[in-house]
Parts: structure tokens; sequence; C-alpha cells
């Protein structure tokens, strides 16, 4: 059972190719896709291009979100995912993200999110049911 | 001058009024109007209600994204706001969704994304395009 409500990742993509990060509809099939790879289920996009250049991509998942913002000129990507549920959703969809995106240097930031879970107090949560089950 | 492309700030809202968090309609205006407050300029959102219960939102910006998940039945509210440009953009827009909560309990983790500026460097290399300039 996870410890935390999510995970929130936050990847740094660094010397990625230039004509990729400023391909608004590639970038919407790489990360849709990536998504979908790591195991979260796509429930709408949205993605702009700027003027003169770069990407904003917003992937809204039934886990959370995986978004895109990209600097072509610098070859960069600020990627983040956050998924509640199975922890390695989000490490799975960020691992399909690197693979899609071939940057050539990766920043990882994990953090996990919401209300810890306390063991202890879940299995005497879990014991008392059990008793008055038993009851 | 900032030492970052931008600030990626992750906000976990504790002690939020459920009817509030259940609300779609009330987040995407409390949200919306945070970012303008905040200094930062809404390109679009989306937002869903996810059944039985909970929200995800996302706020497009010109400046990268504003998002939300809630938990109603636990009180609890995951926003990530990601802004490039000036650093105090992400934190006015933080501070802005705080106060349109109504959290009791906060916790804030502040990430700089984004490759590094390096103001040596910088100085050094106005100070050799002055050179250029006055030769």
């Amino acid at each position: 059972m996870p410890e935390s409500l999510g995970v929130h990742v936050l990847l740094d993509l660094h010397g990625v190719e230039e004509r990729r990060l400023a391909d608004a509809a590639w970038l919407r099939d790489a990360l849709v896709a990536a998504a979908r790879r790591g195991g979260a289920c796509v429930v709408e996009t949205t993605f702009h291009r700027f003027d003169p250049q770069g990407v904003s991509g917003v992937v809204v998942l039934a886990e959370s979100h995986l978004a895109v913002h990209t600097w072509p000129e610098l070859g960069f990507a600020a990627v983040d995912v956050f998924t509640c549920g199975a922890e390695v959703v989000a490490d799975a969809v960020a691992a399909a993200v690197v693979d899609a995106l071939g940057a050539r240097e990766v920043t990882t930031t994990r953090c996990t999110r919401g209300p810890r879970r306390d063991p202890r107090r879940e299995e005497a949560e879990a014991a008392m049911a059990a008793r008055r089950m038993a009851g």
C-alpha cells in the first residue's frame, strides 16, 4: 500500500532536439503515448504554441496530470507528471517521456503529495473494523 | 535578473472545506482569479469533476500552468504553479490560491526549473559586449 496519496515528478530535460520542442502536434502525440505506456488514463489534452516559439501542453489524466513547457531555442523542456494511486505510474510515465523526447541530460525531482498515511494507525483501524465485523 | 528559467511551487493544502473542493465551477473561478491576482496571464482552463468525487483543473498560463487536484473527502487539495520569467509571479499566485481556498495547513515545496544562469558568465558576456560596442 502506498504511503502517500500521490507522487509528483518534475523533469528538467536538457539537450532535446529543437524541432521536436517546437512541434505542438508531435509533443501532444508523444505525451499521450507516454502517459498510456506508463499506465495512466488520458482524459483530455490542451496544447498551445507560443509566438515566436515554445509550446505549453497539458494532458489531464484520471490520475492527475502530465504537463510540458518547452524552450526550443535552449533545447530545454520542463515536464511534470503527478499521479495519485500506484506510485509506479508517475515514474513509468516520466521514464516514457524521457525516452520519447530523447534528452541528453535529465534532472529529476520527486515529491510525495498528500496527507501521509500512518501504517500503525491503518493497522489499528483495520483491527478495529475486524473486531466490529466479528462482534 | 532571475537565476533560473522559472519556479515551480507545489502546495499541499490540508483542511479545506469539502464543498469548495467538490465544486469545479467555484474552483475554476478561484484559480483564474488567483492567477490574475498574482500577475499571470490566463490562456485557457480545463476542469473535470470525477465520480464519485474530486476535481482536476488546469489553468494554462502564458507563463506555464496552475493546476489543482482535490480530494473533498480528505479536505485536501494538491496545487502546483509553474511560471517562467519573474520568480515573484509563482509565489504571488501560490499565495493567492492559499488565500482563496482557505486551507488550515499548507506544505510548500519550491523548485527552480531550467538551465541555471551563471551570473559571473553573464557579467563576463555583458563586459565583452560592451567592449565590442566601444571598439
